[in-house]
């Protein structure tokens, strides 16, 4: 059947309670039981969580083939511990295992002869890159695997879609009751907002860290009370890759220019005043926004009163300079924003689900006023594509943009109109990451397009002297530097479902023909 | 049967897979599947958390007859909350409700009117004291009271042995989305430790707050996730009830003479040296421990690692000081300590979860090497009580008594031998609260005595001078004075429960024949 971005998905997929994409708030209001783990009571004191090695944790968790085990992405490209514990696994012979992940890419490489002979059968991430995502496209999983929103990844745990039989979770530091952070430690990450939830609803728990330290290791983002061990290594990761040293602010004059007519659209909208909330990425032009906010910020005389999401330095200056009153800090992406949480006040850790949720309370990403965001591909719909390389293999992730797109009162894209010979606006997108609906302005170096159910927008920059053009302008002006995109050839073998962050199947990866 | 405290516990309690006691560490390695709420997802933002009063907040949890709903103790005396919602809800005519408090005591003596017409027809509950203790205790409640320890509560909650259908937390302040906390208000209560564990379990949650603050209220101890409507109402609670303004460092020489030998207790046995972990109580002798045992700590150049619990002055002071090196606060008694919590580094916030349940993987109390606590009664078996007056009437609290009894490595009860004429040694207590086989030492004005099982301890204080006796001889010091004591008369009626933090039944409190 089609969905409601008109994805044909295949019948096949729609079973156990699994549906199709219907609108990005189907799921508003919907009442269900949370999912537990099962767990064993530590009623006698004494018993000590600490283990020798890897391979005894393993064991003592009684991992067997078919299991779902899970990892999570805050050493980044810098993280040793899904290797390393993915390495005792395979030398153990233990088979079938569905990998529930909150991110994979380089650090994961050596994964993928694990892929090829069975180890790994199943895989959900969110990012599925480098090695892994060319695993995957060439179709080398035994099932089809499921690329997750960050939200989506929460929600799908707390709902019982995923049960973690176990949670392997690497730590800058611990102390030894597994009250576990990404401070304090040989290798700091600074957050663990990725592994609260696996800490909660896994049945066995593992902790593994280089750095043992005195109890109590508080405050801590992942309890002891939910910890069944703790595992001491040389090494987590290396902090060279955990964190960029600092992340190059753009001189790209493109980009720049992108980024400043971004900040000239918040600026012209009415969510833009005390107190107002905002989120932007770690790319070029949209970090770039952030410096170019300060001086309508200044000029207004306002302050901005939370910034979340993946964290960087610009943030943190901002922070430091009075900009603004909090920091809500899920990701950190630069030694700034890894060296700044909890120490400076106002810069607090969130979990996954409290940043993106769709299925708790409300999570942090509805109360956003701006969220400014890339793209892969964007099509005249205003769907968004994140995940998939226009040559057809998967190289990116959703990460949070579906989750702050639904959430935030005004969703910006800022995408030059063409890289590298190939157009980021089309007719069609590749796959779709993230429904249109929820996609409100498109920012490119050949004008501003704004998503028609958005006229209250469009009335706002309307009295701006800011370029605006539709979407289907720029799509023409693509077409007529670069003629028509040929249409990618692939075979039938769906390879990957683009989950929504609700659950909902938005839209599949097929292997290319190429392949 | 008899339980393994030799009490009787009639039959007829023992069903639905409730069991008698069987001895402090029956439920190790329990294997259970942990309860969760039944929720509503807020995927659409938007929408509002705020409400205009108690009233509507009531109409849109859908509560109704036969409900349980649960409060927290954080405003002590001072709680204004729970009689505030207690009222609206009689006035509904809402009948039949269960309720799951942490505590209950003098702020909340308007319930018994509720409590005789049926409108709240079960408590479970640590303190039962004042005019709620004496209505259970005439036998007004329609069905048993439950007395539960604070580890002992998150456990029946945890497990699913109590499903909270809504919780009311009253918090010092709160943002719109919910994220409350019990500082930041016009009446800081310092915690909301004991309120994390409704706020996860309860399907409906509300938050009562006379401050309300911009977004985002973090670091919060209840995540506005777990939230559904936020109240702003005048006033929580009176901030001169809620925490002492300085707890009386106490004066009485018998009371000093019995904490300076219980640090000597603690300066001679093996636990004592840097790093160790500590909890006192807030009575007279129990908080004077902690000044006695700064010149031991001088003396031997040692620190504590950790100090736990009800936190007073005299610990804050030793933090300050550089004595402790971190406090973990589960309830702050004093102003100090509502103060210094989140603002002195090193002083945290932790859930009840992680304070005390037996039933988790681990908690804190399971960690401690020495708690200092205090006993209405202890029999020659080591058995406390804690609960029940000398004269039947219900009037006391196990709180965190038996958690921290079974969980340190040395547990050591200061008590005088008479109070008020009446006997704190005897042959049986009045009701078993905690088991004598997790205490270890009784410190009296008329000498030490050690707990048969204890030989290591008993052995290292007999290097000492402190003056040995054996329970026995002590009970039969206390007979020589004041006779034995005359066995009060009990009807049938059994008004109560004594649960012990597993689950199972420790003990039964009937009604006093002279009510």
């Amino acid at each position: 059947m089609k969905n409601a971005v008109h994805r044909e998905i295949p019948d096949a997929l729609l079973k156990d309670g699994v549906e199709a994409f219907q609108g990005a708030f189907y799921r508003d209001n919907y009442e269900f039981k949370k999912a537990a783990p099962k767990i064993r009571s530590q009623v006698q004191p004494g018993t000590s969580k600490m283990l020798d090695s890897i391979k005894e944790a393993v064991e003592k968790t009684g991992l067997k083939d078919g299991m779902t085990i899970s990892f999570h992405h805050h050493f980044r490209n810098g993280d040793y511990v899904c290797a390393m514990v993915m390495e005792v696994i395979h030398e153990m012979g233990i088979k079938d295992l569905y990998i529930c992940a909150s991110s994979l890419g380089k650090a994961q490489a050596s994964l993928v002869p694990m892929i090829e002979d069975g180890t790994i059968t199943g895989i959900s991430s969110s990012g599925v890159r480098d090695e892994i995502g060319e695993a995957l496209s060439s179709g080398k999983l035994k099932n089809i695997a499921t690329i997750r929103t960050h939200g989506g990844r929460v929600r799908a745990i707390e709902t019982g879609q995923v049960h973690i039989d176990v949670a392997f979770i690497g730590a800058s530091s611990s102390d030894p009751y597994g009250n576990a952070s990404g401070k304090g430690g040989k290798a700091d990450c600074g957050v663990l907002s990725y592994a609260s939830v696996d800490a909660q609803y896994a049945d066995k728990v593992v902790v593994i860290t280089d750095t043992l330290v005195e109890a109590p290791n508080l405050p801590a983002p992942i309890q002891g009370v939910d910890v069944d061990y703790v595992v001491k290594v040389d090494s987590v990761g290396d902090p060279s890759k955990i964190a960029s040293g600092a992340i190059r602010m753009t001189k790209d004059p493109r980009e720049l220019k992108m980024a400043k007519a971004c900040a000239e659209v918040i600026a012209a909208t009415r969510w833009f005043k005390d107190g107002f909330s905002f989120q932007t990425g770690a790319g070029g032009a949209s970090l770039a926004v952030t410096r170019f906010l300060k001086p309508f910020m200044d000029e207004r005389g306002i302050k901005m009163g939370w910034g979340m999401g993946g964290i960087t330095e610009p943030m943190v200056d901002l922070l430091r300079e009075g900009y603004i009153r909090k920091l809500v800090n899920d990701q950190a992406f630069d030694i700034a924003s890894v060296e700044s949480v909890y120490t400076d006040p106002g810069h607090v850790e969130i979990s996954s689900s409290q940043y993106a949720n769709p299925m708790n309370k409300g999570a942090f990403v509805n109360y956003l006023d701006y969220v400014i965001l890339g793209a892969l591909e964007i099509d005249t719909d205003f769907n968004v594509n994140t995940v998939q390389g226009s040559d057809g293999t998967i190289q990116g992730a959703p990460g949070g943009h579906p989750d702050t797109a639904a959430g935030a009162k005004c969703t910006i894209i800022v995408a030059p109109l063409i890289r590298s010979r190939l157009a980021t606006v089309r007719r069609q997108v590749t796959s779709v990451t993230t429904p249109g609906e929820t996609v409100d302005v498109l920012v490119t170096d050949y004008g501003i397009a704004v998503n028609p159910n958005r006229q209250d927008i469009l009335e706002e920059l309307q009295k701006t002297r800011l370029p605006l053009v539709t979407i289907e302008e720029l799509c023409d002006k693509a077409e007529a530097i670069l003629g028509k995109p040929e249409p990618i050839q692939f075979t039938d073998q769906v390879v990957a479902v683009v989950e929504y962050r609700d659950g909902t199947i938005i839209d599949t990866i097929r292997k290319p023909a190429s392949r």
